[in-house]
C-alpha cells in the first residue's frame, strides 16, 4: 500500500492561507493525492486536509515541521502532519454485547481499519474468546458496585501501558470518569446506540419502542464528560414500524451500531476528522 | 376507481376472532383485496385492516354496520367501516411557508390523495395565491400579540363550518390551544421539521446546526396538547454534512417534510393508521 | 426461546379462505403471534404466513397436518408447516473474501440467525481459520481449470452428506452448474455484489465505477440456472460519490452485502419467503 | 442575496497547480466561501470549483478572465467562470405528467432554484394551467406518428428563440434526435423513472415490478444521443415490497424524481457539475 502523509489544519479564515500552504507544498514536490477544505461562514474559522503520496515530498516529515511551523504560526494554525506508515494503536473496550467488537476486529484483520489492536479490555470475561480468535491481548476488569474507581484506574494504566492511541468504547455499558474522559479527550470514540440527542441515557431502544418512533439510529461520537454530549462523528438509522418490538429493534439497531462506528473509527484513523467546539468536521 | 370499504378493528387479542370475522366476511361475499394484522405482543391488543371491494358485498353499508354490531360487542372490539366513496374533507392551515402546502395541493389536484380540500386558513395572507390557483376557498386569519384566542375560535369556526374531517397543520407556525387540540384528536395533523424526539420545539434545524447531527429529518404526528409529543405516523431522514449551513438544512429538510407529510396523510385517508395509546399501527 | 410452527399458504384467491383457515386455527386453540396476507391482485394469487405458539396447540404437528391435508387440497394449495424448533442446517459456501463469511457466521454464533451451520466449504484454504474459529467442519475443494465438474460433484455430495437444508453462497465466486442449481431450487441463496438487475456478471463495481452511477447496491437472491437473474430477497444500497474509486466502492459495497444477505437468510429461516415466478413474496 | 463567481477548472493534474491558482486568487482579494478540489487517481485529471464574494475581487469578472488566460493556457485547463447574477433561463419540456414540472416550477417560484424559467413547451395542452398559474409562457407543440421532426425543430427553435441556457426534460416522453442532443451537450437534463442502467428504456417502474426488485429509484442525467446513457448527475431510490403494485411503484418513484431532478438541476444552476467522460464530478 502506498504510502501518505496527512497535513490537518484549522485557523481563523485568511485571505492567502490556501496559497501559502499550497505553494509550500509545491515547492517540496508534494503530489497531493486528496485535499479537502472548509469554511465555516458562521465563525469565520477555516478547515484544510491534504493527504500526499510520503514518497514524493523532497523533504523528510521533520524537515516539513520545521519548515511549516513558521508558517502555522503566521495564520495561527492548529495543525498537524502524521504518517499513514505509523499505526495508530487502538485499545477496545466491551462489555458482553459482542457484534461491534467482533466487526471492528474483522474489519482491522481483513485490512479495512489500517491500525494495530493494542488491547481488548472486557468487564465481561467471555469476550476472550474473540481476543483469543484474534491474537490480540485481553484483559478482564471486574466491575462491581463499590470497586468502580479501582476498576477504572486499571483501564487507564492498561491504555497507558499499550501507549493507545484510540481508545473505541465497542458498547462498553460503563460511564468513563470525568478525568479518564479528560485524558482521553478526542482520543476515545463512543457508539451509543440511538439517534442522538433522541434517547439518550439507559435503554435507547426500549426509549424508542415506548415513543413509536419510524426510523431508529446510532452515532459515534467523541467521549467527553458529558455522556452522550461529545462531538458526534457518524451516524445511520434504520426504518421500523409498529411490527417491530423492542428485540427487533436490538437486532435492526446492532447493524447500525456497527457501521455508525466502523466509519467513525476508519475516519479518525484517516485524520478525516477535526473537532472544532462540539462539532466535527468530517472530511469523508 | 374501484371503490372499497374498509373495516378497522381494535380489541384485545382472543382465540377465533379472526376465524369470526373472515367468517362473516366470507359469508357476505367479501372479495378482500387487502388484509393486515397486528399483534401486539406486550400488551395483548390485536389491530386488523380490511379493504374490501365494495360491489362485491352482499349486503348494504347500513346492514354491514347492523349485523356486524354484535360481533364487535362480544369481542370488545373499537371498529368502524368507512366507505372510500365517502371522501374525507381536508383543512388545510398553513404560515408563510408554502412548501408543504403547495405539495398537499399537487398529490390533491393529480388524484395521489383522494380527499376533497375543504378550505385553507392562514395566518399569512400571501398563501391565498395557492388558494386562487387550485381554486379553493381561502380564509386569511390575523395572529396578534394579544388576539390569540380569538383567533383560534376563529379557525375552530371554519373547521366547524366546512365540516372538515382532517385537520392538517401544513408548517402551521402557531401552538393550537388545548381545547382545539381536544376537539379535534386524531382528526389532526402536523409536520414537525425534525426527527422527533430530537430538537422538540421552536428553530429545530438551528437546533440541529448547533448539536452538529449528520443527519436530519421530519416527522409527521398527530397534534395533542402535549406539543410534538403526539402519536408519531411517518419518519424521514436525510443525510447533511459539515458543509452544510442551517440554511442547507432547512432546504434539504423541507424535502423530508413534503415526503413524511404527504405519506401521513395518505395513511390517514386510506384509514391505514390505527392510534393506541401515544403510538400508532400503521398498515402501509 | 419459545417455540413457534409457521403456516405457509399460497393458492388461487377464493372467498372463504381465510375464514376456513381461521376457523381450523381457532378449532384447535392456535394462539396466533404473527399472521401476514397479501393477494396479488394482477395474477388473483393468495398468500398467507400464519406464525403459532407451539405450545398452544391441541393436536401435535403430525396431526395437524393429517387433519388440515383435506382443506388444502380443497383449495388447491401449496403449503407446509414448520417447527422453528427443527433447525435449519446451513453449508455456508465461501471463496477468499471473508467479510459475508464471518458476518453470517457471528450472526448465528451470538443466536441472531436460528440454525445450525452444517459446515464450510471453500476454494481458497484460509478460510479454514474461520471454521476453526467457530468450531465448524471446513471442507477445501480445489478449482483448477480442468477440474471444475469434479469440483462441483464433490460439493454437491458434501451438501448432501451433512443433509443441508440451505446453502448460503457467501461471495462464493463459481458458477454452480445448471444440474445443482435445479437440485438445490429454492434453498441455495446468493449475494450478489450489485443493485441488480444493474451489473450483473463479473467485476460489478468496477461495471459501477465505469458507469458513474451515485449508489450501489447488493441483491440477495434465490440461485437459479440463470446467473444472477433468481428471484430476489433483499437488496440494499450505499450513496457514492465522484471522488470514491472502485476500491472504496468495494468497502462500502461490503457493507450493503452483508446486511442483504443476513436479511436474506434470517427470512429464509424464519419462513418469511414465498417464491412465486420468478419472485418473491417477504413477509419481513 | 450575496453574488458570488465560480470558478471551475478542469485539467491534467499537475504540481503546482493550485499553488498558483490560489496565489492568483489570494492577489486579486478573492474572498472564498467554497472551495472542492478532486484528483481522479485513476486518469490523472483534476477538477477544482472556487465559490468567491463577488464583492471581495479588486479586478471585474473582464479583467479576471483577460488575467487569468494565460494561467489556463499554461496548465492546460478546460475552464469557465460564471456569476450567480446571471441568471441562467431555463426551458422546460413536459408531457401529460406534471409531478416533476409543479416541483420545479414551486422550487424556483419559492428561490430555491436560482434561475429564470424561460417558457414550458408540451406536447399535452393541459399543461398550460401551470404555466399560467406561474406566470410563464407557454407552447404547445403537438407529436404525431408523421410529424416528429418538424416537432422538434419547432422546440429547438423556442429553445434558441428564448436563448436558454438549460433545457429539462420534466417527464418529457419523446426522444430528442441526434442533433437536438448534440445541440444541446451539457445543457439539457432529463430525468429517468429507473434506477439506472436498471430498466432503460420505456415502462420502467412496469420493467421493476415484473423483476421483483425491492428498491426503485430514479436517475437525473444529462442527455446524451445515446438514451438513458448520459452522465449521471445525481439518483434517488426507496423502498418497495410485494406489496406494492406498479401503480404504487409508480407513485412512490415519483418522489424519487423529483428529489433526484430538482438536485440536479441545483447542481448545474450552481455549477457544482463538471462533466467528464461519460461520468460527472459533483461538488454538492
Amino acid at each position: 500500500m502506498q504510502q501518505t502523509l496527512r497535513l490537518i489544519i484549522d485557523c481563523p479564515d485568511q485571505i492567502g492561507l490556501v496559497a501559502t500552504v499550497s505553494q509550500f507544498l509545491a515547492t517540496h514536490q508534494a503530489n497531493i493525492i486528496e485535499a479537502n477544505h472548509h469554511t465555516d461562514l458562521q465563525t469565520g474559522h477555516f478547515f484544510m486536509r491534504h493527504e500526499i503520496r510520503a514518497d514524493s515530498l523532497t523533504l523528510s516529515e521533520q524537515d516539513f515541521e520545521r519548515a511549516f511551523t513558521p508558517i502555522a504560526a503566521k495564520y495561527h494554525m492548529n495543525w498537524r502532519i502524521t504518517a499513514s506508515a505509523r499505526k495508530a494503536k487502538v485499545a477496545l473496550l466491551a462489555s458482553h454485547e459482542s457484534h461491534c467488537l467482533v466487526d471492528v476486529l474483522h474489519r482491522w484483520h481483513s485490512g479495512e481499519l489500517d491500525c494495530d489492536i493494542a488491547c481488548i479490555i472486557a468487564n465481561h470475561p467471555q469476550m476472550k474468546q474473540f481476543a483469543d480468535w484474534y491474537g490480540v491481548p485481553f484483559h478482564f476488569v471486574e466491575f462491581k458496585a463499590d470497586n468502580k474507581p479501582q476498576a477504572f484506574n486499571q483501564i487507564a494504566q492498561l491504555i497507558n501501558e499499550y501507549q493507545s492511541d484510540l481508545t473505541v468504547l465497542a458498547r462498553f455499558m460503563q460511564i468513563l470518569p470525568d478525568s479518564l474522559c479528560q485524558q482521553l479527550a478526542g482520543r476515545a470514540i463512543n457508539i451509543h446506540h440511538s439517534f442522538l440527542p433522541s434517547f439518550a441515557g439507559a435503554r435507547p431502544y426500549q426509549q424508542a419502542y415506548e415513543r413509536g418512533v419510524k426510523l431508529i439510529g446510532a452515532t459515534c461520537h467523541y467521549v467527553t464528560s458529558d455522556l452522550d454530549e461529545g462531538p458526534i462523528i457518524e451516524q445511520e438509522v434504520v426504518r421500523i414500524s409498529h411490527s417491530d418490538s423492542a428485540a427487533d429493534m436490538v437486532r435492526k439497531g446492532k447493524d447500525c451500531e456497527k457501521t455508525a462506528l466502523a466509519r467513525g473509527i476508519r475516519y479518525h484513523l484517516e485524520d478525516r476528522v477535526i473537532i472544532h467546539g462540539n462539532k466535527t468536521v468530517v472530511f469523508a
